[in-house]
């Protein structure tokens, strides 16, 4: 809030400078589509070159699937120095959308775990496919981003598929769109239905380990002390 | 804050509670040691059965690594009902120790990336050099938690061997300790050089892929932009 409310120009995806809104009154704002990154990255640096204090907005954490890294990569390839010794740059942390998901889930992320974004459009499918072998294979619980898009449909049942090579049928998924905004809706679901639940870009898919359960409404993978515990505790 | 104000009494670790004090003033709080976490589940539980409005604090994001498991592992255990048809609860989502460290780095998890505890207090070390093993070949950004405590020193230098089978010497590596709190440390070295940091349990390492590189005093994890538009924008 402080740093919005310092800047004299914010950049950002139009929905997120949307939600700002109340703590940019009377600031010049410029938005720019989904898709257009690395034109935001590009307007933040040019009026921050020319002396402006600009924020560029983000949705959820800004470091991850997001703004922070594509402002580094721009600055890198013009030789624009940045910290200490040139323009200063400061990341503020935020509510990453796989916790705030989480949250609404109980707690399926309690025990060590992978965030996997499912979009080729920057990584090739055969690289994405293998990072979600090795990971259910490393019984990690597995936070499956971007599932689907207009333009992309069989990726999000491929890599359940792939996933369920290593994983039960019956192993909890949660799944979360609009986490905390309009149109919110969670659903618990299995490995074997998820297939079924309706999913999108703004929808975050959480697959349970192999001791990931459910309890009531909720969705929760043990740390483990009752496991350890249990016998002196009962 | 809304439900630190709401609640009747606040159960937690005491350096937590002592953090969220302002919120607190006049009412009762019980506080119980770093590893006593099955004790404050059992607390809370209790007094939320007895008509108490009771809340639990843990540090950072309650679903990573932090109390909401236990909660639940403990709701269940005693055949305690939540949600709709039971006990109400509210997991309050928070920005998790690793986005605070990512925040002061740059942008190391730009990129998919795993979590990975190394206390092996309840999960056995073999199972963690298997998590580490499978996510190092899997190009995940590798973020350690707990990497050392008094009783636990072998296992960092042991997690930095495992990964270094499957990523450069000169990967970069970020060393963050107590993120946003008094005594705050944070360095960016290589995974050659990593084992010499000062860690302890209050700091988290994260790890690069192959990709990350470091730029003035940052650690950064490109997206990809650059390369896949670059011969159109420079």
């Amino acid at each position: 809030m402080a740093a919005l409310e310092d800047c004299q120009v914010a950049v950002g995806y139009k929905v997120y400078l949307a939600q700002a809104q109340r703590w940019l009154e009377g600031k010049r704002t410029i938005s720019r589509g989904m898709t257009q990154e690395l034109e935001r990255a590009e307007l933040a640096l040019e009026l921050a070159l020319a002396g402006e204090r600009v924020a560029v907005v983000s949705g959820g954490d800004p470091g991850i699937y997001a703004m922070a890294a594509v402002v580094f990569e721009l600055a890198r390839s013009r030789g624009v120095t940045l910290g200490a010794e040139g323009l200063a740059v400061e990341v503020i942390p935020g509510v990453p959308a796989v916790a705030a998901a989480a949250a609404l889930l109980g707690a399926p992320l309690s025990h060590d775990f992978a965030c996997i974004s499912l979009s080729d459009r920057l990584t090739p499918w055969e690289e994405i496919e293998r990072r979600l072998e090795l990971a259910a294979r490393a019984e990690l619980v597995i936070a499956l981003y971007n599932p689907k898009s207009r333009g992309r449909s069989w990726q999000y049942g491929r890599a359940l598929e792939v996933i369920g090579r290593h994983r039960a049928g019956e192993t909890p998924v949660g799944v979360v769109s609009r986490a905390g905004r309009e149109g919110q809706r969670v659903e618990v679901t299995t490995l074997a239905q998820a297939g079924r639940a309706e999913v999108d870009m703004q929808t975050l898919v959480i697959v349970g380990n192999s001791r990931s359960f459910t309890w009531g409404d909720f969705m929760v993978t043990p740390r483990g002390y009752l496991d350890k515990y249990g016998g002196k505790e009962d």
